[in-house]
C-alpha cells in the first residue's frame, strides 16, 4: 500500500505541464497561472512623493513657526512641479510629486495658511511625509514567477506596474465522466434501482473552482463498447482524463479493460481513508485519473490526489499544502490509513461530523474543511490538529 | 474612531439583500447563493444496498463454512433485485440495492465460489456490508440553508437529491470607480507625474473572486460634473458603488461634495491599519462605499470591513471569520488601531513582510494572508496568532 505522499511523489515524478502560454488581458486575469517571471519594468512610485495633503519645502530653511513662507507653487496629484524656488514652500497634496528641491513635508494640520503663504507651526524631522520613488518596488526586481496563480492583489501588483497584459498558460482542459448502469441525472425520475450522480457534480463544481476547462462527457453505461467510445472522445477532446467509479475488481467493472487496451492502467492502493480504490495511466497518450465511486471519496481524493497533479499539469508551481493548527473539540483513535475527516471550524475549535463514512457526502458540505489524521496517531480532545480549510484547497 | 467591529455592525444594520432570487441549472452554480432552504426530497441511499463486492443472504440460514449455499440471482448496480428466495443467496455487486429477505452481506475475499453457489468462509456480524437507506440523508432533513454559498461538495450533495435546477439570488451588480488625474491604465505609456491605476485591478479581481457582477465605470477625472455624471450612471446601473481614493479632506477631492449633492456620505475614522479614511453613503439611493486611495488599504478594507457589507447585500448569511491560530515567526508593537498584517505561513509559522506600510502592494502578493492585531496588544516571536488566510476571504 502507498502512503498518501508516496502516491503525490510518484504522480509528480511522471507529470509534465500540458499547456502552452498564451497572452490575455490583465482585468481577465483571476486565477490564471503566469507562462513566465514578472520583471519590475518601472519604480514603484515613479517619483518621490507626497503622503500627506500639506506643504513641500527644505528642512533647512523652516524660518520658526512664527514666520511665514511664500507659497511659489500648487502640485496636485498627476501635475508635474516644477523646482521649488529658494525660500519658498510648496501646497500639496497626497500622492502628487515633490519638487526638486524639496526635502520635506509638513501635513497641513500643522499649518496656518493664507492664499499665498503658509506659517509652518510644528517642524517635522527632515524628509518626513515623502514617499520615496522606488519603494514599493525598483524596476529590475522579479515581482512574480512563472506558475503563479494570480489573486486579486496580484492583478493590482501587475497593475501598478503598468502591465496590461499577461502570459499565463491556456485554461487545462479536464473531462469528465462517470460510468454505472445505476447513476440517473438529477432533475430526471429515478428508477428503482437507481441513484442520482453525484460525482459528475462535485467534479465538475471543483474543476471549476480551479479554473480548468471542462470536457464534460456524462455518463457511459457499463458497456465496453460505450465505455472505450466514450474514453476515445475523452483522449481527444483533453488533456487529462478523470473518472469517477468503475475501477475496481468486481466483475462489472470494464474500465480497466477499456483503459488498459487504449493504453495503461495501474491500480494503486492508497493507504487514504476515504479512498481507495485510486487508477492512474493514460489513454491513448492522454493521462488518466481514476477516482473511486464513492461521493466522499471523490472529493477527497481529487483534493489531496488529485489537486497536486492537475495543478502541474495546468504549469502551477506551488501545490503544497501548509495545513493550520487547530483545537480539537474531539477524540478519536488512528487507523492504518491516513485519514482525512470532515470537520467544521468554530471559535473554540474542530467539531467533527458525526457520520465519517465514505457514503455520506452531507459530512463534506457541513463542514468547512478537512483534519489530516495520520497513520496510528490518535486525536484527543484539546489537541492540536492539522486542519486544511476547503477554501485553501481551491 | 470606530473600531474595526463598530464599522461592520454599523454597516450591516444599514444594509439588506438588494438581489432577488432566479433559477439556474446546478451545473453553473458554483458560487452562488442560495435563495431558499433546501429539503431533502428523497432518502439517500433510497435502498439499502451493498458495501462491498459479495453475496447477500440470511444471516439465520448460514449453514457453516463448508456448506455451499446456491445462488439464486445476480444483482448489479442499478439493476432491481427479486425478494431473495429462502435458502439462497445472491451475487451483489457494489452500490446495488440488497434485495428484500437479506439482511447480511459477505464480502467475496471470505467466500469460494463456483458459477452457481457459494460458500462463506468467514461468517461476518449481522448486517453487515450493508448501506441502510437513509444513512446519508434522512427525507424532510433541511441539507442546505438559504444565504449558503454553494462549494463543490454541495453541488454534488444537491445532485445526490436529484435536485438539477436551484434558486439562488442573482450576482450582486457592484460599480466600481476611481477618481484621480494622476492615474494611468497599465499598457499605456505614462506621463510625468502619474501612476498605474492599480486599485481598479485589484477591485475588479476581488470581486469577481466573489463572483459579483462587475460595472466598471473606468477613471472619473478630478472634475466636479464628470464625478457627477459618472456616480449617477453608477447609481443607474449596480446595486452597489465602489470608489477608491478621492474622499479626503483635501482641497482636490470633488467626490464628498458630488456624493452630498446626490445623495448622503459620512466619513468614517475607523481604527484600522492600512485602512482610513473610509466613506459610506448613498447615491440617488443606492448605497456607496468610499476605499481608501492607498493600493494596501483598498485590499485590506475590502476585504475586512467591505466583503461582510458586499455578502449582505448578495444575501450570504455568514460573513462571519474564524481566525486560524498560527505561531508567529517575528515580534512587534501593538498600535492604537487595529492591524492588518501581511503574512506568510511557512512550515514554522508565519513570516511578516518587511514593510508593512500601505504605499507597498507587493507586501500582499508576497504573502498568502493577513493577521489582525488586536488594538494595543503586542507580538511576540512563538506567540500563537489570528490568521486569516486570503483565500478564506473569497
Amino acid at each position: 500500500m502507498l502512503s498518501v505522499s508516496e502516491a503525490i511523489g510518484l504522480l509528480l515524478n511522471d507529470c509534465k505541464r500540458l499547456v502552452e502560454g498564451e497572452e490575455i488581458d490583465l482585468v481577465s486575469s483571476l486565477g490564471r497561472s503566469l507562462a513566465q517571471d514578472i520583471i519590475a519594468p518601472i519604480d514603484v512610485p515613479p517619483a518621490d512623493n507626497s503622503a500627506m495633503d500639506g506643504y513641500a519645502f527644505r528642512h533647512a530653511e523652516w524660518p520658526g513657526a512664527e514666520k511665514a513662507i511664500p507659497l511659489s507653487q500648487r502640485i496636485t496629484a498627476g501635475s508635474v512641479p516644477r523646482a521649488l524656488s529658494p525660500g519658498t514652500a510648496a501646497r500639496i497634496f497626497t500622492g502628487a510629486e515633490v519638487p526638486e528641491g524639496a526635502d520635506t513635508v509638513v501635513m497641513q494640520e500643522h499649518c496656518e495658511a493664507s492664499e499665498n503663504s503658509v506659517q509652518i507651526k510644528k517642524l517635522p524631522v527632515f524628509g518626513a511625509n515623502i514617499r520615496p520613488r522606488g519603494q514599493d518596488i525598483g524596476a529590475g526586481q522579479k515581482i512574480l514567477s512563472a506558475g503563479h496563480r494570480l489573486r486579486p492583489q496580484d492583478m493590482g501588483l501587475l497593475a501598478s506596474q503598468g502591465i496590461g497584459e499577461v502570459s499565463v498558460y491556456r485554461r487545462l482542459k479536464v473531462a469528465i465522466l462517470s460510468t454505472g448502469d445505476e447513476l440517473a441525472e438529477p432533475g430526471s425520475k429515478i428508477r428503482p434501482g437507481q441513484i442520482y450522480n453525484s460525482n459528475r457534480f462535485t467534479m465538475h463544481g471543483q474543476l471549476s473552482a480551479w479554473g480548468f476547462d471542462i470536457v464534460d462527457m456524462g455518463v457511459a453505461q457499463d458497456d465496453p463498447a460505450v465505455i472505450r467510445e466514450t474514453f476515445s472522445r475523452a483522449a481527444d477532446e483533453a488533456d487529462v482524463i478523470l473518472s469517477s467509479g468503475g475501477v475496481s475488481v468486481g466483475e462489472e467493472d470494464h474500465v480497466k479493460d477499456v483503459v488498459e487496451s487504449l493504453g495503461a492502467i495501474d491500480l494503486w492502493r492508497i493507504a487514504i481513508k476515504p479512498g481507495k480504490p485510486f487508477a492512474f495511466g493514460q489513454v491513448l497518450g492522454t493521462p488518466f485519473l481514476g477516482l473511486p465511486g464513492n461521493p466522499v471519496s471523490v472529493f477527497v481524493t481529487l483534493l489531496i490526489i488529485g489537486r497536486p497533479y492537475l495543478f502541474a499539469c495546468q504549469g502551477i508551481a506551488d501545490t503544497a499544502l501548509h495545513p493550520h493548527q487547530q483545537r480539537a473539540l474531539f477524540d478519536k483513535k488512528g487507523s492504518a490509513r491516513e485519514d482525512y475527516l470532515r470537520v467544521r471550524s468554530t471559535a473554540d475549535g474542530l467539531e467533527l461530523f458525526t457520520s465519517q463514512s465514505s457514503g455520506v457526502l452531507f459530512s463534506t458540505s457541513w463542514g468547512d474543511g478537512l483534519v489530516r489524521q495520520k497513520v496510528g496517531e490518535d486525536i484527543s480532545r484539546g489537541g492540536l490538529l492539522e486542519y486544511i480549510p476547503y477554501a485553501v484547497l481551491n
